[in-house]
């Protein structure tokens, strides 16, 4: 992969968006946005899901005007739409208000109906955190993962997403139902490697490690079998009941047509506590987990998001990773228009 | 096993209660809890947990007298001092508080530190959900389960139940971190069977399937690995930044010490929605998974909380499953006393 500057590929990816229609302030957010989960090391989320993106606001899926409008108060809950805007500037914004709700009410939860594909759902967590906030936030998609038992994908891929706030570094867990991404079984397979666990089934339906063989059943493996397949159930479940919205068994099954997502969105504030003796809880399980014997095969024990922050460091000092010809499109459209 | 009328388990236990210095009221919805538990088919946690409680009682553990006090209120969100007293009436009164903050903000929160061993998390699911609402509730425990990468135990099997509402019966999901229990290790033992899925690490930290390796080395596996390994973390962080009280590394890792535990209840009130509107979604969502191709060796396709109901009836129809020696002994406390 090309290493670019931070502020190039911010900047390229400003350019695109202005060019697809985006206001000024919205296109600085969705280029940051994109721009940081590339910096973060997330590449299946950040610049390499540009160009469906691109394609989902050329068929008319994503509205890049539409903004999210509150459609029911209840207290610290809310029910926003989403209008078939950018899921990643309605995830931002549900957020925003769910943290705004939580300064308010101690805590806060948005649950927003009717949005599109959030690309990385840690961003959302990183910003509860960054606000001193727990962030807890979900998506449903489309139905992708078979619930345990079945032979066909029946529930969603659900990502949830549970973000401490800490000074020296957030704690964040940005965890999909499945026990691999379909980029991570396509990375396998090219590297010619199999699994180090069972990733899913094969077409006659026995677990496997081999991750062509799951790419070509479609039939990834829930985390912790049944239990997450149950997990996924509920989080799909509180996402629609909570939002009015779309359940995943009301999602379009097509990469280029899953819109209509349901989510939400928690924050709780954490202002009124002992800010010390939150440092010393937090940090006390830390260094407590990072005291343990690493087991074979293992350098050390990390926490959830850990190493995000070498990732970032890294790629702001040597320069950010992107696929060179998704980047010389992108710098191309800035340039030229569609 | 022994099957007897549930009115004769809950009668028996009442007795017992009583003789262990219980007030009335309390001991009745102790027993209901002790009794409900084992109804439900959940065997592990219901009587024959009883001595295990009882013992810590006797030790000092536990006291009985001891009432859950509101010690810091921030709108919705709550936190509580168990101040020692048995964990299942300070689980069941915390998540009746977060009922009532749910009915007046919308949603609700109570953290709850210095308790004890709730005995079935799955309990207080139950109770939002027959309340109409969707409750949200986890535990931290002693550490008792290997972060990914580590040869020792420095996390905690925490439990996490997520339940929502339906007429024709609640969506329960009543999940501990480790793939299985150690109830579940034991069962597998007995019968002389392997697990049917890897289960944990032997004594050479290989993944294994045998059940007695399993307990011989003490390090089940979490579920997905890595992913139940964080998960694990950030629970009992939230746990004990919300309620200002214990972390699992702060907690005494012997089954009989473990006290001081952190816990958190939320509720999310439903009544403001469209009912019918809801019931059609969640019908739906499970419709639709009821309605996949069983796999290979699977009979049918579960939501969480679907079989509960069959062993509830069967339970109700046939009597309760209890273990002999342990339901002759509550008998001899309620008539001889300690």
């Amino acid at each position: 992969m090309l290493r670019i500057p931070y502020s190039d590929l911010y900047a390229g990816l400003l350019r695109a968006l202005i060019t697809l229609g985006f206001r000024q302030d919205r296109a600085e957010l969705c280029a940051r946005l994109f721009a940081e989960t590339n910096r973060d090391g997330v590449y299946s989320h950040g610049l390499n899901r540009f160009p469906r993106f691109i394609e989902m606001i050329r068929k008319g899926v994503i509205d890049v005007e539409a903004e999210p409008v509150c459609v029911g108060r209840f207290g610290a809950l809310e029910r926003w739409d989403g209008q078939s805007g950018p899921g990643n500037l309605n995830a931002y914004a549900c957020m925003d208000r769910a943290l705004a709700l939580a300064r308010m009410h101690g805590l806060g939860c948005v649950a927003l109906r009717n949005t599109n594909h959030w690309m990385r759902g840690g961003s959302y967590g990183w910003q509860a955190a960054d606000a001193g906030a727990i962030g807890i936030c979900w998506t449903n998609t489309m139905p992708n993962l078979p619930p345990w038992g079945a032979r066909e994908c029946k529930v969603g891929n659900n990502p949830v997403i549970i973000a401490v706030p800490r000074p020296e570094g957030h704690v964040v867990l940005d965890m999909a139902m499945s026990q691999f991404s379909y980029g991570a079984l396509a990375g396998y397979r090219r590297r010619g490697a199999m699994l180090p666990v069972d990733g899913g089934f094969d077409e006659e339906g026995h677990l496997t490690r081999d991750p062509a063989a799951i790419e070509a059943s479609g039939r990834p493996l829930p985390i912790g079998y049944w239990k997450g397949s149950g997990l996924a159930l509920v989080l799909d479940l509180m996402a629609a009941l909570l939002s009015g919205g779309f359940a995943t068994h009301q999602v379009t099954p097509e990469p280029l047509k899953e819109t209509a997502l349901s989510q939400v969105f928690m924050a709780i504030d954490l202002t009124a506590f002992d800010e010390a003796e939150a440092a010393e809880t937090v940090n006390g399980a830390l260094d407590f987990i990072h005291s343990a014997t690493p087991a074979r095969d293992a350098d050390a024990i990390y926490y959830p998001g850990e190493r995000t922050l070498t990732t970032r460091k890294d790629n702001l000092e040597n320069g950010i990773p992107v696929e060179p010809s998704i980047w010389q499109d992108v710098l191309a459209m800035g340039k030229n228009g569609l």
